[in-house]
C-alpha cells in the first residue's frame, strides 16, 4: 500500500454551494488532484459546486461517460462499456496514488449512496489508503427545500428507482410508510400510475433540482405534463398519526 | 405571519463536527436564540458539534425532553407527555418569533429525517416563516466513516426501525437490496435473528457512534454480545452485481 497516496470520495451536497461540509472543503483545498464525472461537453453540478474552493492550478481529471444512451441497461455491451470506463479511470487514479498524491473524487449528494465514485472505491480500495466524506443526500435537500418532514418514528422509509416495473413500484409504494421515487424522467407516468393505485398520489411532492436556483416543487397531482428531468424525484412524506 | 421572525430546523450532521455544511456554520453565526433538545442532565451532541460555531452571549433554549421510560409507547399517556412537551416548546419559540428574532433549532443528522425538530415544524410553520437546512444523516456517517457502498443502480434501499415485530423485519430484509436498521438497543438480539432468517447476516456490518472519536465498527457475525445503544445501527449492502 503507497504510504502516502490517499483516495478521498468527497460528496458535495444536493447542489446548493452552501450544503457542502466543512470537511469536504478542506479536503478540496488540500487535494493534489481533482477527478470528476461528467457527460460529453458538460461540466458536472459537482465541479461547479466545488469550484470556488479548489487550489489555483490544481491537476483535473474529468471522467467523461462513454455514450450508451442506445444500449440495453442489462445487456453485455452496456455493462461492458461501462467496465471498461471505470477500469480505464481507476488505472489512471492509481498511477497518482502510486507517486504519493491525494486524489479527491468529487460526488453530487453522498459518495456511497447511488454514486458514481464508489466504482472506483471498489477498484481501488484494497491497494491504497481512502477516505471517504459524507454529503447531504439530493433527497435530504429536495425535502428540506420544500419543507416537508418525510419520517418519523416507526416509519418504514424506502428509496426506489422509477426504473422499476409499474406492478413492483405500486406493490412497493403500499408496503412502506415514507418513500422517495427517484430516477423519473420518462418514467414519470408510470410512477404516477403506480402512486395512484397504491393510494399514495395525494401525498405526492415533485421536485426539480432540488436546493438549485431553478428548483422547481408542486404536488404531484397539480403536475399536468409528463416531462420531468432524470434526477427529479418524488417524495411521499409518512408521518401520518404525529403526536 | 411575522415579517421578521424566523424559524430555522438546522442539521448539524451525524456527530463529526466537520461534517457539518457551511450554511448551518452561518445559520448558527446569525441566529438570535439557539433552541437544543437534551434528555434531562445530559448536553446533547447537536449542542456540542455547534459550540464552536454560536455568538458569545447568545440566548439558549434548551429543551428537556419529558422522563418517559416506564411508559408503553403506543398508548395515551406516553403520547398525551410527548405531545404536551411539544406543545409547551412550541408556545416557547413562538414568542421569540412574534418577536421578531431568528431561533435556530440545532438538530443531529437531517432535521427532517426522523428528527424531533420537524414536530416543532408541524406547530410553527403556518405561523411564522421557516427554513430547513439538510444535514448529513448518521446513516450516511456511518457507511462512509466504514467505507461500505451502500446502494447502487436500480438497487431498491430501506430504513427499519428495530422496533418492527422479528417476522415483519425478517420479511421486509427480505425484500430489499440494500438496508439501514435503525434504533438497535434492546432490539439487537431480535435484528439478529431476523437478519439470519432473510439470509442477510453475513453481509451486515454493526456501526456504533458513527464519525465519533468513540466510533466502533465490525461485521454483525463477529459481534458476540448483545449490547448496543439505541443510536447503533446496522448496514446492509445492497450493490451485489457491481460492474
Amino acid at each position: 500500500m503507497s504510504p502516502t497516496g490517499k483516495l478521498v470520495g468527497v460528496g458535495v451536497g444536493p447542489g446548493d454551494p452552501e450544503l457542502i461540509t466543512l470537511k469536504a472543503v478542506r479536503a478540496l483545498e488540500r487535494a493534489d488532484v481533482l477527478v470528476h464525472f461528467a457527460k460529453a461537453g458538460r461540466v458536472g453540478n459537482a465541479r461547479t459546486i466545488a469550484a470556488r474552493h479548489l487550489r489555483p492550478g490544481i491537476c483535473e481529471l474529468p471522467l467523461t461517460f462513454p455514450v450508451t444512451t442506445e444500449l440495453p441497461k442489462d445487456e453485455p455491451p452496456y455493462c461492458d462499456a461501462i467496465r471498461a470506463f471505470f477500469d480505464a479511470a481507476a488505472s489512471q487514479i492509481a498511477s497518482h496514488l502510486a507517486e504519493g498524491q491525494v486524489v479527491a473524487v468529487i460526488c453530487e449528494g453522498d459518495p456511497l449512496f447511488y454514486g458514481s465514485y464508489m466504482h472506483l472505491h471498489a477498484r481501488l480500495a484494497s491497494r491504497f489508503r481512502t477516505e471517504v466524506i459524507a454529503g447531504v443526500t439530493g433527497m435530504s435537500g429536495c425535502w428540506s427545500a420544500v419543507g416537508t418532514p418525510i419520517a418519523q418514528g416507526d416509519d418504514v422509509f424506502t428509496v426506489l428507482p422509477g426504473t422499476l416495473p409499474q406492478e413492483e413500484l405500486e406493490r412497493r409504494l403500499a408496503d412502506a410508510d415514507a418513500m422517495v421515487v427517484m430516477k423519473l424522467g420518462r418514467n414519470l407516468p408510470k410512477v404516477r400510475r403506480a402512486l395512484e393505485r397504491a393510494g399514495r398520489l395525494t401525498r405526492a411532492v415533485y421536485v426539480e433540482r432540488g436546493t438549485m436556483a431553478d428548483e422547481k416543487a408542486i404536488p404531484l397531482v397539480d403536475k399536468l405534463d409528463d416531462c420531468a428531468p432524470y434526477f427529479a424525484v418524488v417524495l411521499v412524506p409518512g408521518w401520518e398519526d404525529r403526536p
